[in-house]
Order: C-alpha cells, then structure tokens, then sequence
C-alpha cells in the first residue's frame, strides 16, 4: 500500500469534516498547521514537499507564527487550501498519507505546542445573548424592566484589549483591583473575590475594510474567517465599582483565553440554524435576508485541584439574538473600519433553562445559589486552582467539527 | 563657513528644544525623521551617512514607516540619539547644517506629507479632567452629584478602537448611525446631527510589560515615551442613545486624530508642573512622591469653509486632576499588560472658565449656547466642512516645544 490510515476517534473535534487552522511550535521552529484527529499536519512542510503546488500560493506562507497573512490571501484562495487539505488526506476510513512523503508533515498532537494564531488589532465584546442581558438587568437592575430601552434595536458592544488575549492552557494570574465592598465606607484594593468566567464564542475578521466604508449584513459573511472558543475572564466586583459611565475596563482586561484552533465558516456552514425571531422591528441596515446562527454546542466545565471535572453549563451557540453578521453591519455602520485579525466576541452565551447560563455570576445568581461540583464542593466564583474549560462542537460522530478546547487555570495572586 | 545656518521661526513649534519624532513621506520613500524649524531632518539619510555611527544602532533603523523599531531601543538610547541630533544640528543661531553632508539630510516641511508614525496595539481613553466629568455629569446626571461615586478614587477609562486612528490632515467623514430623538417614538438612523470633537492629549508607551506584572506609578516614566495631541471624535446623539450599559462603542470608534509628532518626555520634563491637590485620600497604588502634569497650552480652532479660523477653547494639560502616572499605574494594577505604541488619551481638558471646556458639548453647553464664530457663524456643533484644528504648546520663543496641528476636516457622508 502506498499510503497509511489513521483512524479517527470517535469523540475528536477534529473529523475530516473540520480542517481548522492553527499555529504549533515544536523544537524551536514554528509554522502554521491544521489537525485531523490526533495529528498535527505542518502545513509548511507540505508546500515545501510541492503538495500545494498548483495553488501557486505566496512562497513559505505557513513559515508564520501568525495566520494573518495567509488569511489575507482571501476566501477564495483560503478555502481552496481547505480543499486540498481534503483531497490531499482524507480517506473514508480516516487520515491518509502517503508512504512517500516526508515523515514532518505529521506530528502527534500531543507533543507540540498551539500558540497564539493570529495578531489580533483590535478586540470588541458584544452582548448579544437576549437571556444573558436579561439575567444581568434583572440581577443588577430592574427585573420588571431587564432589558435596556436599546437592547433590541442594536447589538450593544464595546472595546476590549487586544494585548492581553492569550492562547487556551495560559494561566491566568488572579487580578488585583479597586473594589468598593458593601461592608466598606471606602474602595479597597486586594485580589479579587468574585472571579468570572464568560462562555463566548469570537468570530476572526478575514479581510480588511476601508476606514468610511461600511459592511452591509449581506457582505458580512465575507469579511468573517472563522470562529473560536472565548473565554472572557471578568472579575465582577471590579466592574461593580468601575463601570459608570463608561463601561468595563480593568474588570476584564488582565485577560481573555481564546481556543487555539481558527473553525472556518467552510466547515460551519453545514450547521446553520436560523436566528431567533426579532422581537421588535428593526432598522434596514441590520436587516438580512437569511439571518442564521450556528447549531454550536457548547459546555463549561470547572477541573478542581483534585482533578475532578464538572460540567457546570450547557448553552449552545444558537441562541445569539444578534447574529454575527449583525453585529459587524453595525459596528462599521458608522464608517468604523475592520482590519484582518480583528476578533470580535458574541457576549456571554447563556440559554433559557438554568443550567446553560454562561457564567457563574449567572449559574450561582449572584452567589445566592452555589454550584455544587461533581466532588462536592461548593462554588459561587471561580477559586485559586481551578481550571475552567470551554467545549464547542457542531454535529457528532465522524462528521464532528470541533474547537479543541480553551482553557485557562486560576493561579492566585 | 563649512556650514549653514537656517534660522528657525520665533512662533514655530520645533525649536531646538523639542526635536520631536516622526515619520515623512516624500517621492515613494518613507522614513523616520525629526524636525527643526521649517525643516524635517531625515534621519535615515543622517544614519547612512555614518552621523549616529558611534551610538551603534541597528542598521536601517530609521527606514521604516512606524517608530515602534526605534522606540523599542530603549529611552537610553532613544535619548541619546535626541542628544545627538542636538549635538549635530543645533547652534545658537538656528538650525545648522554641514557643507558636506548629503542634501537629503533636509526636507522643507512643506513638501512632505507626515504619516501615522507608530503601530497603535490598544488604544484606551481616559476621563481625567475633572471639570470635563463634572460638566457632562451637571447636564446629563444630577447638577447636585456631578460626579459619580468612583470618579475621585480612580481615574476612569476604557478601551477604544485603533484601526481608525488618523494622521492629522486626513479627512473625517461624517458617521451614520442610530439615534433615539426625543421627538420620536422610535429609532432613526442617519448622519449624526451632534458631531464633536474632544481636545485631548494621548501617550505614547514606550517599553513592554508583561502580562501579569503591574507598573507602579514611579516606574510609570520609564513606560512613556512622549506625547501627542488627540482629538477623540465624538456622536453625540449616537453616544447617548448606545452608551448604557457598556460605554460608548459607534459614538467614537469612527475616528480619532492625532498630531504627527511624538513630542518626548525629555522635551516635556522641562515644563512639569504639579497636579492638582487631590480631593480625596487615594489608595496607596495611585499615590507617588512628584506627581506632576506638564505646562501645554491648548488651543481649539475652527477652520469655516471661507478660511476664517476661529479660536474657541484655550486649555491646558495641567489641569489633568488624574496624571498619566497614576493612569497607566492603574490600567497594568490588575496585571493588564502594555506594549510599545499603545496610545492612551487623557479624556476630554478641559478648565474652570467656560472659553476652556475641551468639547462643542461644553463650550456650547449641549446646543443651548450657541458659539459666535469670528466670521459671525454660530456653531453648537462642528458642520460639514469644518476643520477642526488642535494646537499644543510648552514654552514660547526659541524655547517653544509644540506638537505641530492635529486638524482634521469635517466632508459629508
């Protein structure tokens, strides 16, 4: 035979289905890869080898530790790369190379490390799940009137820093601020005590936009690459203090873990599911068509000291009220130009029952309700110790497109 | 005379005590560079002809379009290289220049165009004069609690966007986007009809800090490289419609200008003054020994379509009541990490006496006042057509330390 088979477990995030983009360092050299099942494929190598050949692609264009200048090379081209990944290997019965390729071009999963993939310009949060601004109005304000007079007219969203996303399995140091404790006359300073986690999702901008030039709803999805797991960390008495008038800083900015793996909408388009209806009428420029989100399937789970992991959320994708190519009409609406790399997050993901709400501020409303762990413990924040994991899959089984996971543990201060 | 002498204009901004930083575009070359008088001085072309050779810096340093490389030298060197171009270039008498160097050492100011000279990573915006707080709390909030709580224990900021920051002479186009008028019943969308500027001033950080670890507000310096005027561009009646509860998003993102020079803390420390007394005790990571803002005077004009300029704010950075100190103390407090380029702003200056509140908001207090042009027009906000031009200032005659314009043009959507 003049290639092997690897076969793909059943669980893997990565299916032949998927082909995610990612960036791995190994021994010192680092390039730009994907993944099926457990196996690294360098995609350096492989143009090296001639495999990409008739792509006619830009010379050592994977020999990058950032995918934005592949990305830059447009849709068209990215996702003939995708292609050709497929035909290249993927058999019916899993992974395929062949004999005579060089042995680099694999590597086991499990030895490499995934680092961050992309320079990100700028980062913006939005708030666009109608459940988890619901909770927060109702916690926070009024629960007769939950929802802000804008929440439906516009996908409310605000900047974050870029400087301080990193790459799933960085820990995170626990964040010092100002807090202004109910029990206190005056701010204190000190770690913080209410420790967050927010189940998000980002989408990666793909092309850039010209400062004044707004991008319609119908062209969004041209300008989106590709998604990832986000984790937007949030110390919630910091923000408590900080936020008015002009909204969260220091309350997320020692922070955000972000998946390593780029999905791209190539792979997510299989899933699509139409958006929840509109509950009030909309002006024209976030109206579109076909307004969909994608059946994301996605967890959160707490891994104590002790190595218990507790699932402590399920939400799903699907439940976004504002859809990606809402959310990017609107921000360059005003002439606001995106540039490649750009990540722009969904806001926490919470669902209509209990258990799929995306936060703990939520899941323990407040620290009102405590969790309870798989090990007994209780838990109304996150502790010193803790590793949070996000999960996000689409589908199952051999068709499974997947995010690995994006994780981060709670070191204390 | 193996040498000439160019004396320098007694108004102009670049004595030979500022030697600012910059990058100039001229016949498809772009390189870094600073200024005397009327001249640009091309330091690529000094480098090159062996004048830095005993500073030993990395070859081609100044043939680059961002100042980044240079910046990331260090102050030390950074610093040295400033001293040296004094050595080299300054007499008493003006500007001087060897015979037998090349011609291309020398740019009339005239003929280049400046570039944005650095890559921005974040962007964060403050909102540290007090009299700006206390005058948009008085017509939005309460006239009787001006000020909110947290406003005297932290200096307030947020994150803005990078991607549409501007050169100074770049024009701005007026932005779309939804608005809720109080004569209507729903949303609307269109051109703003509330488009303002916002007298600012920004730093430059100039040296990486790690993710984790904070800068105390003594080490706070050694992180700045220097400074720039930042017109921060505002939508009104966008911002008041968006801005609850995470802050203003659209209402700014569409543009900010900043001058072409970046001024450095060598030039500035000869005009430091102190802050203003706090009013109010501080916890112990704002505090620092010399806490002091710098002397700029500021001045805002509005440049009419028939070319009358008309100066309608005089301020001044001293009245800062949070110091760029304690700003970046507390934006790294809680482990938020910077890097070389990132820009933060001050907020809008402005002063006790309504001729120096730093906004059309203010000085025409929320349309009520209108301003009186010196052409007899009446502005409560900037029309289409307006330029808007920024000037800063230390000193006066041959001693004078300015930042050159920060202007930018108002064209219609």
């Amino acid at each position: 035979m003049e290639y092997q088979i690897y076969p793909i477990d059943v669980e893997s995030d990565f299916s032949t289905y998927n082909i995610p983009f990612g960036v791995y360092k190994d021994d010192g050299s680092i390039t730009c890869c994907t993944r099926i099942g457990g196996y690294i494929i360098d995609l350096h190598v492989c143009q090296e080898f001639g495999l990409f050949n008739d792509l006619h692609l830009p010379k050592q264009i994977f020999f990058n530790r950032l995918l934005n200048d592949f990305i830059s090379l447009g849709k068209p081209t990215t996702s003939k790369v995708r292609n050709k990944i497929i035909e290249l290997f993927v058999d019916e019965d899993g992974l395929k190379v062949h004999n005579d390729w060089p042995v680099e071009v694999l590597r086991n999963a499990e030895n490499v490390t995934m680092i961050l993939p992309i320079h990100i310009g700028d980062y913006t949060d939005f708030y666009s799940s109608k459940e988890h601004a619901t909770n927060v109005g109702i916690m926070f304000r009024d629960p007769e009137n939950a929802l802000l007079p804008n929440w439906l007219h516009l996908p409310v969203g605000y900047h974050g820093r870029a400087s301080s996303i990193v790459v799933s399995g960085t820990d995170i140091k626990r964040p010092q601020g100002q807090t202004f404790p109910g029990d206190s006359s005056i701010p204190v300073f000190g770690p913080t005590k209410q420790l967050d986690f927010e189940l998000e999702m980002a989408f990666v901008v793909g092309k850039n936009s010209e400062l004044g030039a707004p991008v319609s709803t119908q062209e969004a999805k041209d300008y989106i690459f590709g998604m990832m797991l986000f984790n937007d960390w949030s110390a919630r008495d910091i923000q408590k203090w900080e936020y008015v008038p002009l909204g969260p800083f220091l309350a997320k900015n020692f922070a955000s873990t972000i998946s390593p793996w780029i999905v791209t909408l190539d792979a997510l388009d299989n899933f699509k599911v139409p958006a929840p209806p509109r509950e009030k009428p909309i002006l024209s420029y976030l109206e579109l068509e076909e307004n969909y989100n994608f059946d994301i399937h996605l967890n959160v789970l707490i891994k104590t000291d002790d190595g218990t992991e507790s699932c402590i959320c399920h939400s799903n994708y699907k439940y976004m009220y504002w859809t990606m190519h809402q959310q990017l009409a609107h921000h360059t609406v005003n002439g606001c130009n995106v540039r490649i790399g750009d990540l722009m997050a969904s806001g926490t993901i919470s669902g209509k029952t209990e258990n799929s709400y995306g936060s703990m501020l939520e899941l323990a409303w407040k620290g009102t309700k405590p969790l309870t762990l798989d090990n007994g413990q209780k838990r109304t924040f996150i502790q010193d110790g803790d590793t949070v994991i996000l999960k996000g899959w689409c589908g199952e089984g051999n068709r499974k497109v997947g995010f690995g996971p994006c994780e981060g543990k709670i070191i204390p201060y």
